[in-house]
């Protein structure tokens, strides 16, 4: 059997994480027994909400335990297989982890799903089609729930999960303004992803002068947003958002890797009636098959250019995910494999 | 025509608001046209949410207009009348301002409404079968939405908001847990007003301190919370709430009156995928009927026991307002005209 290249959670950050949370060893892997399939990862997902499962106090997500593979999403393919589901040569997706190779049990329902490349790439599935894609679609459509002519903002508005917001809600008929940093980030996503407008708050040092480029961006003022941020973006925002407008509450990716940055002025979200809603994609598996049925669509005619940022073999998954929390992926974030 | 006191918003606030900003004037009332009544009122109605309308600024209420005669709910009856639809000595609920009379036009839907004294007092047609209890109705029913077994808790519970709260949340099979301010107060709550507990916050320095304590009295953690005071008691709450719990965002008196206080760690809206939603019970008066008759029922039948604190006349309604905005009442603030 092949050796197995694996990255574990070797020890926990305090503040800040590091490489040195982490560490790489090489197994070799074991045989398959009866239901098993042996998937070669072609693509690891990285997410930001990784950086939650790191540490070990209250978190949506359940930690992850030290010693252990890090947890994540992987495309790749069958190598060879003792279940009558799954076949070598198949395209899948799963939760492999930050490893070469998976075994997966294939009895588990959900571990293991095969894919379609005819018309959507296979790295697609762990993005635009895949649980980021799924995650813009049910804060937009069961949170914000637009009205056609309305204005939807979204932070990180380049990133996999905002790339598909801007989608969605274009088809929806809304006025759709993003946030994002740097000069070619906002281009990118006014020309290639269909933002009608999008703000670089890297040009403003605070909330008041990033507020007052918002409303200028928002003229009509703001009826959703989709948050992926928090911090001053989070601050920022509040005062551009129009009586009843919704947060859909994805990430506070800046309150990840450190102190929490309070909300300056709480009592907008009653003057304002806001409604804020906080979810987990993954506790809505209902909404997965409408979600990806459109997400799928939207990417083979084209109408989303999901674009993505690949870190090139294992080794290079810690610091391209540590680069992910800080903004320096233009897209979504991925290893290469192999 | 008898001569009638009134008082005036005379200047705002900068910062804290103070009896200053109130001027007191007499004026003769004019002769009543077609279609007008003269309602002397009993009481008036002080509230919190006066206080955002004494600001200039962006608030959910419409600003006070400077010179003109504060607003406000009162009951009183009816002494003289043009109008078909009301007589002498009918008992009426209006918005007739902090004044002796008013003269109201019966023409304008909603304006003036009769009430029936037989089984609740007339005072109360301002506090649990008024607005506040209609408020802490629609917070409960329609933002938190409870099930049987479930644990609630509210702020200013000794309040005319907090006292109704925990009658409709114990109608409905809810563990009901208060905080309030001083050892008379919690005494109350849990003796008369069925509360199941009650957590003073005045004994507790820090957010950190007042979350154990309510962390003890709620063991299942809190499924839903009526906020109505924001601030240290808002960030004391968060970390209390279990996943998918609900904030009825009513009032953040707290914060009226000076600056605002920040919420300390946002990111436990995402964590706990919270709901937040801030309302003004005005805005959804297709619910007032239902509310009313629930509320009407739980008074008449003794299961709501509201306290008052009454002011005696119209020259202590500044004072009595000012004591409300730092909770030196107790229960529903009126003053006594006549």
């Amino acid at each position: 059997m092949p050796i197995n290249h694996q990255i574990l959670l070797d020890n926990r950050p305090t503040g800040e994480a590091s490489t040195s949370n982490f560490k790489l060893v090489k197994n070799e892997l074991p045989e398959l027994k009866a239901n098993q399939v042996l998937v070669r990862h072609d693509f690891l997902s990285l997410d930001p909400y990784m950086r939650g499962r790191m540490n070990d106090s209250k978190s949506y997500a359940v930690p992850q335990a030290l010693g252990q593979v890090m947890g994540g999403g992987t495309v790749g393919q069958v190598l060879d297989s003792r279940s009558d589901k799954f076949h070598p040569g198949d395209k899948v997706v799963g939760m492999g982890g930050w490893q070469e190779y998976s075994i997966v049990d294939a009895t588990q329902v959900g571990a293991l799903r095969k894919v379609d490349t005819t018309h959507v790439a296979l790295s697609h599935y762990l993005g635009a089609v895949g649980m980021p894609g799924v995650t813009a679609w049910y804060g937009l459509v069961k949170i914000i729930d637009p009205k056609a002519g309305q204005t939807l903002l979204v932070s990180a508005a380049t990133g996999a999960v905002g790339s598909a917001f801007a989608a969605l809600s274009k088809a929806r008929g809304c006025r759709t303004v993003g946030i994002a940093g740097g000069p070619e980030k906002c281009a990118y996503a006014v020309n290639e992803l269909g933002f009608d407008a999008c703000v670089d708050y890297k040009l403003y040092q605070d909330a008041a002068s990033l507020s007052a480029a918002i409303k200028l961006a928002c003229p009509d003022g703001v009826d959703g947003y989709y948050e992926n941020v928090g911090s001053m973006v989070l601050n920022a925002v509040m005062p551009c958002l129009n009586a009843f407008a919704s947060i859909a509450l994805c990430g506070m990716i800046a309150g990840y890797d450190g102190k929490p940055v309070p909300m300056s002025n709480p009592s907008l979200m009653l003057l304002s009636r806001l409604k804020i809603q906080g979810f987990i994609v993954s506790e809505h598996m209902d909404i997965w098959p409408e979600a990806l049925a459109e997400l799928g669509q939207l990417v083979a005619t084209g109408k989303l250019k999901p674009r993505e940022t690949v870190a090139m073999g294992l080794a290079s998954a810690p610091e391209a995910f540590l680069g992910l929390l800080k903004g320096k992926n233009f897209g979504k974030q991925l290893v290469k494999l192999g």
